[in-house]
């Protein structure tokens, strides 16, 4: 499989537009799409719409117009042949004239699959699984999670000290870590299409957990703000209760049903915000697909730790991670990790990243 | 006082030239030295030799010869005007016929100040105080710590795992962090003069404390090893009593008499790479100059804490550091910092960088 470097650039590009949706087109994968000319040039870029609106090739042919024709599509996944809302994908890329398609990751579906065989007989070439493991792991991971294990994923952000803290002796958390930091989590609000927290934070803390912008407005798309309860402890007075976004107080028994739960509300990318109970009952069911840790450099000496008992008693067992980025926020140290060892058979959706 | 992009870059330089000598020329601080020929073009360049070798200046003007002439000399620290073990680096800089010398740190020391006067006697022109703090804060900062507070610079090296342990529950912790990063902790260790650890870490880990290449052989120069131990715990078949380096066993009551101890020893640079009960000893103390704290990308859930209890019990009192640079060291994370906050009055050492 030959790509140039042109190509591989529109893939790269293709995948930043398909992370500017993401949490945009849930239940639908947030894909990203280059349209190439046929001298190479960029003549147009796509993303995603929301449920209803184009798919990225379609905004991306649009934007290219005529100097489609003879040109490269470069896009994140293959191109649909079904019709849903919208009509097959694979079929505007042939009216479009485009000479060869490049594709990430191959359709999983057999109901929007055979893209890329519909494409082929249209006499026009095409190649897949180019950058296939970037592509799995950005922004397809919620919807591919999804096809595959029929869960929603699951990211943990959790903001401590430098000693692993994230809060004082004395209950103390605000604020830990600084303004470029916790700015960074409302961005990741917005990412997700439900955020969710354990009574216990709920009850301490009274979060609001919507999405606001630098002034402290809420933004006007807001995720499912979740709250796991199984006693009932959440006041009628709790901050989440407001109308200021949709609230879910779930009575789920373990991560499993409350993740399956979401799922069958089309929530596709959860952001777990509890306190150590909650993390710790992830991570000890295999249910955490990506950490992003914000440590503050800070020292407190006392308090509760980042991550409750994992039963977990020799460094040999120590969970595993694989350091995706580091970021500096500020003076905050924003660490981004998916696990490399898992329980789950899910190696495919975490290799090469 | 007006510096020129060549001067600013020959500063950098030097910097990185005293940095490479540091650990090697104490009790003399480690200076570094650029000299420009008359055309901006780097000449020669030198760095402290270790105690009755020539200093930085002398051998920078040595390798750049007779291009010296009408040039500019740009050195972290002000060229010294006495005879001690060598003659005065300012003659050495009139007689090569410099016509500019740049200097980052003024010198603090009566005995070996008047330099830039006596340069200034002699038709050169001298700016003082360019890129002081960072100069400060670099390699200079064991010896100025050492003019200024009677004591030597403490390094505080730590390595834990991103939940803040620094052993599992059962005591084990090798390794928790991986080889690259263990490789930069005997780098780390080459630049100290004294490495210190508790009697606990001694007899539970049992390590040699010895800076190692990466076949693991002893490198040819050693830190003193230090070992607190007023209760005489470490047993005389501790491997830290082996004859590859020169052991110390303190009864030192405190950080602050162990590093009085430790300074009449000619020791300038300290690393502490005790457990959390000295490291909190010592941050109690104010007596922490630079923290390196290593985390792995691992989550233990359990065990023992970065650092021990420091009397704090609010966020508003967290310790808090400024991050001075980030580093991957193949997945674990290097967090440089230093204290923001401090009881001592020791601002001008930390300003700026």
């Amino acid at each position: 499989m030959t790509v140039s470097d042109a190509e591989l650039r529109a893939m790269a590009r293709a995948r930043e537009l398909g992370a500017t949706v993401l949490g945009t087109t849930t239940p639908n994968p947030a894909v990203g799409a280059v349209v190439l000319a046929a001298d190479g040039i960029v003549a147009g870029e796509g993303a995603t719409q929301p449920p209803g609106g184009p798919h990225a090739e379609v905004q991306a042919l649009a934007a290219a117009g005529e100097r489609a024709r003879g040109g490269t599509a470069v896009v994140t996944l293959e191109p649909c042949a079904h019709t849903g809302r919208t009509g097959p994908c694979a079929d505007a890329l042939i009216a479009a004239g485009v000479a060869r398609v490049v594709v990430a990751v191959p359709e999983p579906t057999s109901l929007a699959g055979g893209g890329a065989d519909r494409l082929r007989a249209a006499g026009i070439d095409v190649a897949v699984g180019v950058e296939q493991a970037e592509a799995e792991t950005g922004s397809l991971a919620p919807w591919l999670t999804g096809v595959r294990e029929h869960r929603p994923q699951v990211v943990w952000k959790v903001a401590a000290t430098l000693d692993g803290r994230v809060a004082a002796a004395d209950g103390s958390s605000r604020w830990i870590t600084g303004e470029q930091g916790r700015a960074a989590v409302h961005r990741l609000r917005a990412t997700c299409d439900a955020v969710v927290v354990g009574s216990g934070t709920a009850v301490t803390d009274d979060p609001r957990l919507t999405v606001r912008d630098a002034d402290g407005r809420d933004a006007a798309r807001q995720p499912l703000r979740v709250v796991v309860d199984r006693r009932d402890r959440l006041p009628e007075s709790a901050r989440v209760r407001d109308d200021a976004a949709p609230t879910l107080v779930s009575h789920a028994a373990d991560p499993a049903a409350l993740l399956a739960e979401l799922f069958d509300r089309d929530v596709r990318r959860v952001l777990l915000e509890g306190g150590p109970t909650l993390a710790a009952a992830f991570l000890r069911a295999g249910l955490v697909d990506e950490a992003v840790v914000h440590l503050a450099p800070k020292l407190l000496g006392a308090g509760p730790a980042l991550v409750g008992d994992l039963g977990i008693t020799s460094i040999a067992d120590a969970l595993s991670w694989e350091t995706v980025d580091v970021l500096l926020l500020g003076g905050d140290v924003q660490v981004r990790l998916r696990p490399t060892r898992h329980t789950g058979g899910r190696q495919s959706v975490r290799r090469g990243s």
